[in-house]
């Protein structure tokens, strides 16, 4: 068996393209919503694209999905093996699964249960590691030694990019058709695998159009990464409700195509997630995760101007333990 | 100042046209979605139509406006008047506020405090009354006497049956889109106005397909009615977490369409509905009220059966408060 060597070259808006046809009526085109509330509030139009709804609770799927099926007879038998906090897992596993393709998931020792629970039972074997002081890629790699299982890589692949850049072409046809030209589209950012396909379909459907990053503080890679034009590494030690972005820097591949692409790096505290989700469950009625809602938490605590503006705020996933939403749900007055 | 007479006369089709075009640009097209857990514990096809996604948070606001659209310039001076558990409060409010007119609303004393911030959020005078001692009814009819304010009926009004009805229009070509064609429509049911218009748009749009109620056990007045074939008065006294469903009888109106045009009516219990926002939270990540996750409850607890079938279930509401949302939440397993 040929081994599977991940691609380096970033991929292309024609990449990004081919994936749409690829997932087309795989997926749920996720609406892009509009809240009178919401738009009140900000002074502005704000419009809301509502990947929480998406299969899995999170844009995973679309990455997941378009790298699986690129695979060859001979590999789908093979299975694939993924890392992840948890949403990259459920998306492959849940990807896998509607291939018929065996899944290993290798899954932080404290990542949410909910996101555990949920990758099981998209089929995939979960094996646990920790977060620390053990090497995830190290292990992800054994494991595609042993079996000749491909790696699906949580962010720094063509494919995945591409796949997740599927939601950047929608959301610009959906404001086209309602009329809007977006003046920014904030993106949540770990390690840039989906703001990096949403510049790239941006940049081609809505050229005016400015891409912004957000982050939760002590997790700013791509922040400081963006000022010093360079990929900058945090130290390790930092902590941050939002599981879903703790990658200390920005990936190889999508950087190359963040690096250029991108308006700025903004940075919320975990006190401005909890109030984003509390919002979010007052207001919009959305269940959003403490990582899926930092762009919504930059828009309301005004890290990013949005009155008299057009801003796209990408709520990437809903996959939210009880606990920590009822934390949120503290916050909210009647 | 001439009185506004109420009409007595159902809507017919085109009226839920007219109300389409009225409101078309104005309210919120509210995405129908499909999730593959859903599908997969029911066997069978199921299309959530998210009115919790609508403008107020509740489908009410179609209705509203749709009456407030057809006032005179001197009845929008003079103003409006509803009465309101909540939702159709909040409706009210907001058209009326979209539309500068003027608004009062009587809200029982123990409706839930989110729904009373709000209506006076969308600028409504609020008066509160006691739902067992006084008559809405009474109260309303006095201030519109006073001072020549409109009465906005929540249910029994042509105008605001056609406007609900627009969502069953909405969803009929959502579904079209997606290449289905329900077996069932299962819609909320308290006065009868949504699913009397869902109903008139289901007929012309999709004769094939059945619509039935759902309600909570001890106000299930529409099941009883639509067994009898006429209009049946549920005795007072019982009690429901489904603050928006408590109407004792269908309206004189609604029950004219829904009697022939039904196909029967589902009943759960306040257990049954907890599980329903559980489950809604956890794997399609929206926030539901209790009144709106009835006809959730209803196919999740096996009260129509969904396997084989594709059936269209109307999320109408999603203005919970965070005590009750948290009751649901300890239901969530991992």
């Amino acid at each position: 068996m040929t081994p599977t060597l991940p691609s380096i070259a970033p991929p292309s808006i024609a990449d990004v393209r081919a994936a749409a046809d690829r997932l087309r009526g795989r997926i749920v085109m996720t609406p892009l919503l509009e809240n009178s509330l919401l738009n009140k509030r900000m002074g502005g139009r704000v419009l809301l694209k509502l990947e929480t709804l998406q299969h899995t609770g999170s844009f995973k799927y679309r990455g997941a999905l378009n790298r699986l099926l690129q695979l060859s007879p001979e590999q789908r038998r093979a299975g694939v093996v993924a890392f992840s906090s948890g949403n990259h897992a459920q998306g492959v596993a849940s990807a896998a699964q509607a291939l018929g393709i065996p899944a290993i998931i290798l899954m932080p020792s404290d990542a949410p249960a909910i996101k555990v629970t949920n990758t099981k039972g998209y089929g995939a074997e979960v094996r646990h590691f920790d977060r620390w002081k053990e090497s995830r890629e190290a292990i992800a790699a054994g494991i595609a030694r042993e079996r000749g299982a491909v790696l699906v890589p949580p962010y720094d692949d063509a494919d995945i990019i591409a796949g997740q850049g599927t939601a950047g072409l929608e959301l610009c046809a959906q404001a086209h058709a309602l009329g809007a030209v977006p003046d920014s589209v904030v993106v949540c950012c770990s390690g840039g695998g989906l703001v990096a396909g949403i510049a790239l379909a941006v940049e081609a459907e809505s050229p005016a159009t400015k891409v912004y990053t957000a982050e939760p503080a002590g997790f700013d890679d791509h922040a400081q990464s963006l000022k010093a034009g360079k990929r900058v590494t945090l130290k390790p030690g930092a902590t941050s409700i939002c599981d879903a972005l703790l990658a200390p820097s920005p990936g190889e591949i999508t950087f190359a195509i963040n690096r250029t692409r991108l308006a700025g790096g903004l940075v919320v505290t975990d006190d401005e997630v909890l109030d984003a989700i509390a919002y979010a469950f007052r207001n919009l009625k959305l269940v959003i995760e403490p990582g899926g809602a930092v762009p919504l938490a930059a828009i309301l605590s005004g890290k990013l101007a949005a009155a008299g503006r057009t801003t796209v705020v990408v709520c990437s996933g809903g996959n939210v333990d009880p606990a920590t939403f009822k934390t949120a749900l503290d916050r909210v007055t009647a």
